[in-house]
């Protein structure tokens, strides 16, 4: 089971999942998730630019084909929203990912609850925690249940 | 030309396109911009939820069968990024229209410019006024360019 | 808006969905909802069958050329689960919607709740009178909500 | 060849078929079998809920990661219906298997032989004994028929 | 409705049909029943070949601006197989409309039933007289059946 | 590379193209062609019929799970037209892998070339004997051309 | 018939089709064929780029939600090769219009026919005049031929 | 990760990157580089053609069953334009590649960038050198950037 983690780069809520799913028959892939890289590689590969926009844009260009190939390719897409930035990336993967008809988990705070509703009513199922989603996995591939 | 119009719902953006598009052929469609209604719609029709969470979720899904008809229906769908609040409603709109291969325009301010570069990249323009989005459709249709 | 009306065909729920709906633009369709013509129309027009199984398959056959292409053309498709009869032909139509990626509204009673529990995680609404089905129309199509 | 098994889960008849089908290379997979776990996942993993309706909904979209999974990897669908129960989600998935093109057996008894009309138009095979799947399976796999 | 009526064009079945279905809401369409503008029609507007071949590949690549349109255009195809020739484009034509997932009916004579058995089993209809195909469309249409 | 070999089953040019391809990369597949157990598949398995039409389609229709399966799959379609037989079916699977857009080759007699002609402007190749399959198979892998 | 006419913009080719199908139901579209325009539309609209390949970037972006659609809402493409530039653009817009399986007809010189065998292969007609376009447009909507 | 490497075949370009690709995870595919026998494939295994037109056809025909395949199966397509010849294979392609959605990655020189707007604006990223593709292929698997 392909499952694609994206959304928010600064906790270890992959590693959570990585570690958890580990004895799973799964094969998890995401965007890169050093800032830096993710923000310099095109201009940093393709040439500078002096304006920002073209900058972010090259950048951004460049980690689409990692994030659509991993995104149509998954069987399964988390997306996770943390507490910080404006995160509509991951909020952009959710809506890739349902037009695409791919099972979605959402993985977000109680108080964002309300500004997520689009978004959650989009998911299969909405977890706290990247060890619900980790549960969420063995159930769905083994059937078992935690405790 | 069917547009859909998706995102903020506080200022007069839609009405300026309206205003601005008159005469060409196009056919202007969005959310419920009622922002009260938008919010209730779920429980004022299918019954009460005393859980929050369910509560706005019976609303999104009310609304997802004329935003999902509208953005699969439209040839170019326009998503307007504003001021205030969280928006990823707009962003997830963004991702499903590009996952359906729909010609995008953000409709967006400098400020957020860095934050939304991933779905400007999905984007065959970003405009910053309501005008610029008219101007567009006029040059689409007509061949005309302003000035 | 094209409206297909799937499901039980022994109560007036489409007539109340037709006569409620009237003065919105939709257009409403369904099965041959004459039971005796949709058992029969297979060996009534293509000659009788000694077999009950081929008799039945036959006119399922035909009422599929109908079907279909009312589910495939629709942008909204109502399921209705009445009292009685197995209704497997509502499910599969249910099924059949949701793998289109059709908005879908279930109609059904509460007594049910359990059984449909699979359709109606497909459903975009769940509702148990017919004129739900209609205030949602209504809603989706100007953004009045009841009362 | 993948074969996605779906519909009762209280007889054996999955069990028949994998032992049946020994030698020959199909893999064979379905939903989740143990009907406990299956009607509680949701709540077990995510969180009580008060309301019976939006417990069994949380266990049911869950359950749907691995089932649409299942049907649209699938290379054949079985559907089996048994003696009990109402089955709609059996039919359901018969609907969403036929509308993404999957070829599918149904295994039902003569008795439900004119409320499956529908859902046998939609079948490739119709049958009544697990063994006759095999002798299908086999066939496809080998040429090689019965007896 | 449109009905794209395929095959055999040396009787008068297509007339049948349309003379029959005055009064319903079809919109009938076929090929270019004109057998020499038909075999001649690529070397009439592009230029004269020496080699059969190629004469006969201009004429049948020009038809096929007419039949794909038809065929993806259509609600429901015709397909007719007559008492003479080898009719392979109407085979051609049934197979290229059962993998875009149209609803068949084929018209054809009981001799010939063994010899299309393949293709009889993409059909949701089997008749023998153009009247039925009619009959269908009434049927289809309004509910009612003849007699 | 995933080669279906459709159509004619009485001659030995299967077998002369898998003895021609051997030490290319390619997994041929192709329908059951044992004459006999391809038309009696169906009663064999599934219960004799009375009626020789629903015999042959019971036949058809189990053969249409290996057919169906094998030209979705492939990445090259060879249809073969050979001496005898009206060879519906090779037109049928022409027409059905025409409009997947599988690239295609047509396998035939010079003395059919008129009545293949629409088939054969499906066809991105037209050969007379299986050794040209094979060098187009060498030829498309490999680059190497004959002699 | 949408007839989109895609390619180069300094003869009237477009205009000699335009006056030729007057009488036929056909709707003509194309790219703006003001070259300045559709060179600066980018820059005009939505703001000057000090950096030319940006300029080019914005307007061919611009153009593309008109070409896209255009080409995507047809049911005939017509590519026009002329004698001047390099033309890639057609180029790419009969590849663009080849994978969405869009009849083709391309209008080219003699002497480019070896390097535009690759497009050629991918037309179901290769002219060299506008009048012969408009007499396959005349031919495929009458079964009428010239002369 | 499976990319094909289109267009020109006269300079060293793909060694590169096979080269500079080695220790990655990529496939690396692409049409037959011989230009003589690409040129001279159709009639060498199925005939010669007194006309150019039609031996450079049946060529371009076989040579389609290879690049079809292989940009349908790719996840990501390098299309390469040189110094010389016309090259409008390879911005076929590249619309090809567009609209199936494949990411692209154009290799053009400076001096061509104007007449290759269209074509670049189609690309998620456009590199001069083999080394800044090997440079995009490592960051997207692996995160790592040049220096």
């Amino acid at each position: 089971m392909k499952v694609y983690l994206s959304g928010e780069i600064h906790t270890d809520w992959r590693e959570r999942i990585v570690a958890g799913a580990e004895g799973l028959d799964v094969a998890l892939t995401g965007p890169v998730t050093d800032h830096g890289a993710s923000d310099d590689c095109g201009v940093a590969i393709l040439g500078a630019e002096s304006d920002k926009y073209w900058h972010d844009h090259k950048g951004a260009m460049v980690n689409a084909i990692r994030t659509r190939n991993g995104i149509e390719g998954a069987d399964l897409v988390v997306v996770r929203f943390g507490e910080k930035y404006r995160q509509w990336n991951a909020a952009f993967d959710a809506g890739y990912a349902a037009a695409l008809g791919k099972p979605i988990i959402v993985l977000s705070m109680p108080e964002h609850q309300h500004a997520l509703k689009e978004v959650h009513a989009a998911a299969l199922a909405v977890a706290e925690e990247p060890e619900q989603v980790v549960q969420i996995l063995r159930y769905v591939q083994t059937g078992a249940l935690p405790g």
